[in-house]
Order: C-alpha cells, then sequence, then structure tokens
C-alpha cells in the first residue's frame, strides 16, 4: 500500500511530511458540472445578465472555501493561496453549467485540494441557490483537469 | 424569478427569513459517489477491512464540515445538528464508491445543505488519500435522495 | 462598575449568564457609512448597475461574518440567526455609500453585535475592493440604529 | 475600471494573482475611533488602570481577528503575519477612545485590510463590553494611516 | 463494545443521535492545572493584581474555545452555549496554577466537552505567554468535576 | 518581567514581532496521556486492533487542531506547518495511553504550542469517545518533549 502517501505502511492515515520540499510555483486547475432543466439554467443565466447574483455569490463562496481547504480536508497543508479564479461555462441546450476553478501558489506542496473544493463549493452554492426552483440538479464529473509544480510535475487529463 | 427563493425581486441574493418558521425535525439525505480503478478502490476497501483509515478519516472529515456549512454556503443558516452519519457501498466491479450521508436538525431550515456538502467533503477527502494512486478519479453524481419536515414536506429522488 | 454587564464586581471580563432567559425574536438593525471621492462611488455604482460585484461581494462577506459573530467578538453568545439582510444606498454628491444591515433571531440574547459586525464588514469589504483605487477612504458613523426584543425591549437612535 | 485590481475588465470581482510579486517585508497602520460619553470613557479607563479587562480583551481580540482576515474579507489573501501590535489613547474631555492597529508581514501581498480588521474588532469589542452602559457609542473614522513595503511603496495619510 | 455511545456495533465511529433528546439546562464544570516554578508563577500572579494580561488573555481564549469546541471535537454537536465561565486559584508554594471552567447551556447535549476545552485552552494559553520564561511547565489533572442535567442526571467527582 | 516574551515593559499582552526572524527549519515534540481503568484501555485497543476508530478519530482530530492552533491560542502566529504527526502507546496494566505528537514547519517561529495542541486535543477528543464508559478519565503530564530549531536551539526535556 506504499504508493499511497497518505497512509504509512500499516496503512495508518498521516500527513505528509514536506519540509524538505523545495518553493515552487504550483497550479491547478479542476472543474465541476452543475446539470439542471434548460430553464432552471436560463434563468440563472437572465440573472448573470442582470445582476449576477447566483453566479457572483457561487464565486465568492469558491475563493472563500478554497483559502480554508486545509480546515476540511484533513491531512492537506496549510498553505498561501497566491491566486484563486472561477470561471463560468454554460450549455443551455443541455442545462449544464461547467464551473472551472485554478489555484496558484508558490509552496511545497500542491493545490489540487483547493481547485477542487473551489470548484465543489461553487456547485454546492448554486445548488443551494437555486434549490427552490429545482431540487433535483446533480452535481457531476468533479475532477482535475491539470496540474503544475512540484517534484511530479505537469499533468493534464 | 420570485420562485427562486434566495434572490429578491431585482434579483439579488438573499438569506431567507425564517423567523416565523416552526422549529420541526427535519432530515436530509445525499449522495455522491468517486469513481476509479478497480484496483484502487480495491486497495482502500483492503485499507477498511484492516484499519479503515481512508473511510473513517473520510467519514469524520465530512461529519466537521457539516456542522460548518454555513460558513461555506453563502446564503446557509447557522443551526444546531442533532445528527450527521455517513456510510460507503463499494462496487469493486464499477470502480464505484459511493457515499451515503444524512443528517437531522430540529429546526426552523431544513438539511439539504449539510447533508450534501458531508457528501462531497467525504468524497474530496477519499481523492486526496488516494490521488498519489491515481490522480485522475472522477466524483459523481453529488445529488439529495430524500428529505423531509419543514413545510414542503417530503421529498424523494 | 456594576452597569458593565461584561464585567464583574472586580472588574473581570465575564459572558453574561442567559440561561434564564425566554427565547424571544429579536431584531437589530446597524449602518456604516463609506466616504470616498464622487468619482469612485460612481464607478462602483456603475458597476452596481451593470454587475454589481463590488456590493454583492460585500453583501455576502457581510452576512457571512454575521453569522460568525461569536467567533470574533469574545463575550458575544454563539446564536442561530434567523435573518440577516444588507442594503445600501448612495449619495453621490457627497461621496458617501451608506450600509445598512438588520439581523433577526428567535433566541436568549440580542443581535446588536451580529448587525454591526455585518455594517462593519461590507465596509471594509468595499475598502478592499476599492483600495486600488482611493486608498484614502475612510469608514465612519457605524451604529446600532435600533433593536427590538428581550428584556430590555425596544431602541432607536 | 481598470484601476481596480479587484475586479476584471467586466466588472466581475476577483482575487489578484500575486505569483509573481516578491517577498517582502511591508507593514500597514490603521485607526479608529469610538466616540461615547467622557463618564463611560472614565468607567472604561479606571477598569483599565485596576484590571485592564475592556481594552485587555479589545487586543486579543483584534489580534485574533487580524489573523484570520482572509476568513472575512473575500478577495484578501491568507498570509502570515509576523506582528500584530494595538495600541489605546483616550481623550476624556471629548469621550473619544482611539485605537491605533500595527500588522507586519514578510510576504506578496500588503497588509492594509489585517491592520483595518483589527482595529475595527477592538473597536467594536469595546462597543459590546459598553453598551450594557451606552448603547447609543458610534465606531468613526477607520481609516489607514500609513503602508510601506511593496511595488507601491510608502503611503501615508 | 456497546457501552461506548461514539461507536456502533461494529466500532466504527459515529455522532449520537439527539434529536429525540429534550432540551433541558446542563451544566459541567472542568478543571486544569499548571505545574511551574513557584516563582514562574509569582511573576503571573503579580502581573494579575496589577494588569492580568496573562490570566485575561487565557480567560478570553478559554471562552473563545468552548464556543467552537464542535470545530475542534469531531464528534460533539455544535450547540449554542448560555454561559461560559473561567476561575483560577493559585498555590505559591507548590507552584500550582488551577483553572476551572463552568459551562451552561440549554439543549439537548451536555456540556462537558465544552468545559474541558476550555480549561485546556485556558492552561495551553499560560503555558504559551510563560514558556519563554519556563519552558518545562506542565499540564495535569484535566478532568471533569460536575455535570447535571439531561438523561443521565448529576456527577460529580 | 521583560524576560517573559508575550508582556511588554508595563506587563501588557502583546505579540513578538518575528518579522526579522530567519526562516529556518523548527520541530516540535509533546506528549498527554490518558489515564483510565485497564478495561476501558483495553477496549480502545480491541477497537484499535479491529477497526481502530477512537484512535483514528484522535489523530485526525489532533492534526486538524495542529493546523488551527494560532485561532486558538491568542499570540501564536498563524504560520504554515510542513509536518504533523500523532502516535499512541498504552500500558495497559496501569491504564495509561500516552499520546505523542510531533510537528515541523520552516518558518519563523517554533511550533512547540501546535505539538501540545495536536497531543490536548487528541487526548480530549479519546476522552470524548470513551466518556459514556468512564466519565472519571483524567488526561494528565501535558508537556513539551523537545524542541530544535530557531534562535534559541535545542531543548530536551
Amino acid at each position: 500500500m506504499s504508493e499511497f502517501s497518505h497512509l504509512d505502511e500499516q496503512g495508518n492515515a498521516r500527513m505528509v511530511d514536506v519540509s524538505q520540499k523545495q518553493d515552487t510555483e504550483r497550479t491547478a486547475i479542476a472543474q465541476a458540472k452543475v446539470r439542471m432543466k434548460p430553464e432552471t439554467l436560463k434563468a440563472i443565466l437572465e440573472g448573470f445578465v442582470q445582476k449576477g447574483d447566483v453566479l457572483t455569490t457561487a464565486k465568492i463562496a469558491a475563493i472563500m472555501a478554497a483559502k480554508r481547504t486545509s480546515e476540511l480536508i484533513p491531512l492537506c497543508h496549510n498553505i498561501n493561496l497566491s491566486h484563486v479564479d472561477v470561471e463560468f461555462e454554460s450549455d443551455i441546450d443541455n442545462g449544464i453549467l461547467t464551473i472551472r476553478s485554478s489555484v496558484k501558489c508558490v509552496g511545497k506542496t500542491g493545490v489540487e485540494m483547493e481547485a477542487l473544493v473551489a470548484a465543489s463549493i461553487a456547485a454546492l452554492t448554486i445548488y443551494d441557490m437555486c434549490k427552490s426552483v429545482e431540487r433535483g440538479m446533480v452535481i457531476e464529473e468533479i475532477c482535475l483537469l491539470y496540474k503544475a509544480g512540484g517534484k511530479s510535475g505537469e499533468w493534464k487529463r
């Protein structure tokens, strides 16, 4: 089980020791999708064009959560993020709102979890703000798209 | 846009006023799935049988996050949860680990978001603990399965 | 010094014991003002009309901070808020942006501090978002406007 | 609207990317004033001379809040502070208690918001501890007094 | 293992379901002791008499931590405390500073952990503030002294 | 009182200014002991062998609390930890469960408080999980065992 860096030889959970790692610039991009009825998505986007409160609220929630990732994910190191961004893309015909988050830091450990937390919390915030209209919305395909920096280098989906 | 309880007439984000709502028992059940290679799932489950640290860590993370939902989701009310539970079910052949969270409170507002946050954070914790083995894992089908209590009553997927 | 409910006979800080108090509906309204150059305010408001991100971000920050008041103000009780609202009013000629927050709970203790924290954090968020344009902005007249509920009843400025 | 570093070309809220910025020593000094009746201030100061609980509590609250600024102000970077200090100055005749906070870090981004949060939370804590005596106290003139470090260099009110 | 209310039949960690429990008044008193050289204790107490900052800071830290117990202890319910108090007693000859915390709530679950967290964090804060003088200080005898309320009723050490 | 680095000349609480300190690797090891009946310890350890939930939960709680030390201990600097580890050792005959925590960072300030917080929260979590079986458990001998790094160098109990 030695490939699991978060488990020791006996299978105990552990936090990786990054003391000896270099401070390098690290980037991660993640996504989440929210699937809903086309008319719900249209209502969000009309709001987007006029006032943008659903998407702005989701973006703010995502940025704030990314900064607190180490409070949520037990074995994540607490690190200082140098950038968090969140973008939205909509496919009205199929009722899909795609969230794309990107996170950067200059540090000893990667920011994959921060990007995934940002995308997830953005999706959950959208669910929260629209659940009175469509309780059956589904969040899908939360995954890492890209990472760079650190010893393991670049990775692309 | 009046059906969106989290937006006012002008489309501004708002927190719903629940002052007049009754304290009733409320329940919500949500799920999330983590899709991975069958051999990754087998490794987690062997750990599960022996020491359980991946799943126990995910469960603890989920319970702790559920209690802090209102810090993550901007327009959620802060409420006192009377119960949070998280269960796991595995389908090795298809490489699917299903997380099922259930949350209860006696209060003025539902616990759907708490259940969804619990399931999401459990899934993200599993991703974190196994990403050194399989970075391409995908989190899928985060959704509400059931809710009961409050004025809107029972809802089932 | 016995009138200071947060100090005991010897002048020691203390948290008031509210165990015997009734759960009643309580309301508080507070304000803060941000004074800036008329052209800075105009730029915010044009943003407001088009996209609203400065004011929406300030509003979200205020609501989230109100819910966490007891983590910031040492002797505040942690309570469940049933409503938080934040409104903005602008006086372009004088370069004054007024923030008005209102908070409600059904509980054993008032929500004055929650309303004041909400107004203050909204003002600080506006400062943060506009400081690259006008570092000299000043936050003024943070005060309670109104409270109701509890043994001490109604109070108006 | 390009001067607003916290808004992009379309007026969307954004977190500034500081990945390329140098780690330099940065300082910020901010103030807040609490205006009250001279006799309320006298009572606080007598407490100050004897036991100091009002001002010590306000100072502790300010230091703790400064460290958590990035949890309160949505677009602030989370950074490690190397110093926070809070001082008080009183003008009994005019019933003015002035709070002066100073914050330092060695990092990629300034600490203006941390200093402003510290001063504001100190003022709000004083309000909380004295509101049973004088509910009408007003917090005034929260502003930046000085900053140094980083590309934009020194600034003085 | 069925007597462990925090473990299920299979030994899995679980949060107790308190949905059906009554809201009753609950009290808990806990203690912690800090053992140090008599001269260190004398220095703290002289500070206590004059300015009190070590003990006041410890008390504030204890009250603030008690309110956040459910964020620290994974299976604790988040509840609203109606009172937290912390007292100090010193035995200079033996170099023992005793901390006594008492916590109350009106709720569905006891406040033993809140009282123990308060006493522990007070002790750790005293250690922190005095460690430059005596790094070898030891915290001892953290334990529950008394509890009342709820189905299990009164308990005394 | 000048030896107390956390108090100024007048005995006021203060945060030490570490701006001029070097970033060096720092380590601290701390312990806590939980004293209980041998049969309670046996039940925990049987759980440990089979499922480990009591000790795994305590370990996760300890790691998460260590990362948040600066939110709990008022004058601690917020720093990025590079490693946290928690180990358990049991003496069934005497009913003693010993917790040993070790923490590392590369930074301007030591990690003694982080190690002590980790050990304390692990002990409190064990108390919480076993209190339904033995409410009279006592936490003992919380102390620093070792520290290295920084200007004051190595220290051993």
